[in-house]
């Protein structure tokens, strides 16, 4: 079983899982998918190397589960990080805290092609993804020992994807992770002093200044934040006052759809195919309906290489001007 | 010149430099040194390769400044990710923050042969090392500019080290980075509960636990710590508290070159010549003599990646028990 330890000085959860063979992960120099593509467990009629299914979408309304015949399929992940099944059991060990790594760990097949690019794809597949994640977070609230669903994606060698195959992931888990905290907490004494949501004022801002602001229509907007970590960083954001990511409604859904086929279309043309990460920062299960924190959507080329220096500090040095990174998007096609 | 920006939200300060080519960067895929050596700015014979010398030791005491001779050397960075002349100009841009890039960036040449390995090291190596990084520490504590001055060490490939000769760096810099205030902050509310420094605290539980420590002497200690974030990390911690890196005695640079050169010879043989990173986390040099904050050395041995988890969360999952990597460590040589 997997176990939560906190650190007693900043209070940052970890993860311990001693059951991921650590032998093999330290041998393992490869950086390169298996070559043989008939075994990706994602792929149509390989159904079978998954664990039965949670969730999918077909255009086949007599499709057996854990056939082909999908066009998206949640399922759990093989190797979870975090297990269903148990209590928190939290506890001290002298002036340690602990608890048991309790939690869902799933992955999202985002299409049924294993050579998809994202700029091969259309509206509809995005529609797809935001809309099972939603269904997701949905079904996950109903229990009561989680506290936080982040819903994240890797792709590339250069972002650790394990699989070749185009997939997001979902982990939900008895806390709320220290990143979300911070921003929440910083949100919060903004909104003290000022009496209005941080994300908004961003908002207005950029859009009064222009500089950073990828693109736009009529409820998102997606832009390089003024203090972008990395190299092309970029965020989407609801236009008016959100909260919760799953709160989306269907015109909000096709909006959101349609901004990120155009942003990950205009980074794959511009970075050329780049790994990256994608992360929805969200408010944690409990906290509903905030009026200083607002959902977005982080966006993260993985280019440069992260260093001692960054974990040492939380400082980051990025080579390129998020303004200059927004325009060349803006002009790509 | 580069400048540092402020995140509105959580406050974190980050480093703009677009002066670092980033079209090379973006299309160096190489993961590998250069192949010839006789073009290591490191290397004794190529000073004038180098800017001018900061600081040298040498057993010659007729040695010319910049020629060979030398066995430890401190150099400017000849690409400095923050630059020594100008003010900081502390300006606003709308809801934003942002500053000058000033501050120091240095690098010490830890020895003569390129192709040393930290098992081959001896503890008088070690003592320079550290005795020229509290003589440069002293120096920058003079410039009222500086808030932090932050020493660490990338080495080999997967920590994304530049050069593979062995060499350590250090940045002063205008801010405290904002990992190190997070232990400062957690650090005094915990003082303020307890009347107790946490690292202190965390010593004393350690010494009576045992299972975690991987080496002791008369003064330091070093341990996995029970939160790890990644296999193998390993602390070293000065037993009696002390706040501040430049305030060891000649007694504490002995002993820490004693159990320094141990540690360093254990995560190589253990591990196999891992790629690793070095950070000293003191205190903020306008904070002296904090009965709460302790400072200490974290030791990050590269094996795995991180991913858009992590970076996402500041959560971390971590393959090995750190009762186990201490077991390791403290039956190796």
């Amino acid at each position: 079983m997997p176990e939560f330890r906190r650190d007693p000085v900043i209070g940052r959860w970890i993860i311990i899982d001693p059951s991921r063979n650590f032998k093999k992960i330290m041998h393992s120099q490869e950086d390169e998918y298996p070559k043989d593509k008939s075994k990706c467990p994602f792929c149509p009629g390989n159904e079978s190397m998954t664990r039965p299914e949670i969730l999918a979408y077909s255009d086949n309304p007599h499709r057996h589960p854990n056939s082909a015949g999908w066009t998206l399929r949640v399922i759990p992940n093989n190797k979870p990080l975090l297990e269903i099944e148990g209590t928190l059991k939290r506890r001290g060990e002298g002036m340690y805290d602990k608890m048991d790594g309790v939690g869902a760990h799933e992955i999202i097949i985002e299409t049924t092609n294993h050579y998809q690019t994202i700029a091969d794809r259309n509206e509809k597949q995005y529609e797809n993804i935001i809309t099972s994640i939603i269904e997701r977070m949905k079904d996950l609230r109903r229990d009561s020992r989680l506290e936080y669903i982040l819903s994240f994606k890797n792709y590339g060698i250069s972002a650790n994807a394990v699989f070749e195959h185009h997939h997001s992931q979902l982990i939900a888990m008895p806390i709320v992770p220290k990143r979300v905290r911070e921003e929440i907490t910083g949100a919060e004494n903004y909104y003290k002093y000022r009496e209005r949501c941080v994300f908004c004022d961003i908002i207005a801002q950029e859009m009064s200044a222009e500089a950073r602001i990828v693109q736009e229509n009529e409820d998102f907007i997606a832009l390089c934040p003024y203090a972008s970590r990395y190299p092309f960083e970029t965020w989407i954001l609801p236009k008016n006052h959100q909260t919760d990511f799953d709160s989306l409604s269907y015109k909000d859904i096709k909006n959101l759809s349609k901004i990120s086929r155009s942003i990950f279309a205009k980074l794959y043309n511009v970075l050329d195919d780049p790994s990256y990460s994608v992360l929805i920062h969200t408010s944690p299960l409990k906290e509903k309906n905030m009026p200083y924190y607002h959902w977005h959507i982080e966006i993260i080329p993985k280019l440069t290489k992260t260093s001692g220096f960054e974990w040492g500090t939380g400082l980051y040095a990025n080579p390129v001007l998020p303004e200059e990174a927004a325009k060349y998007l803006r002009e790509s096609e």
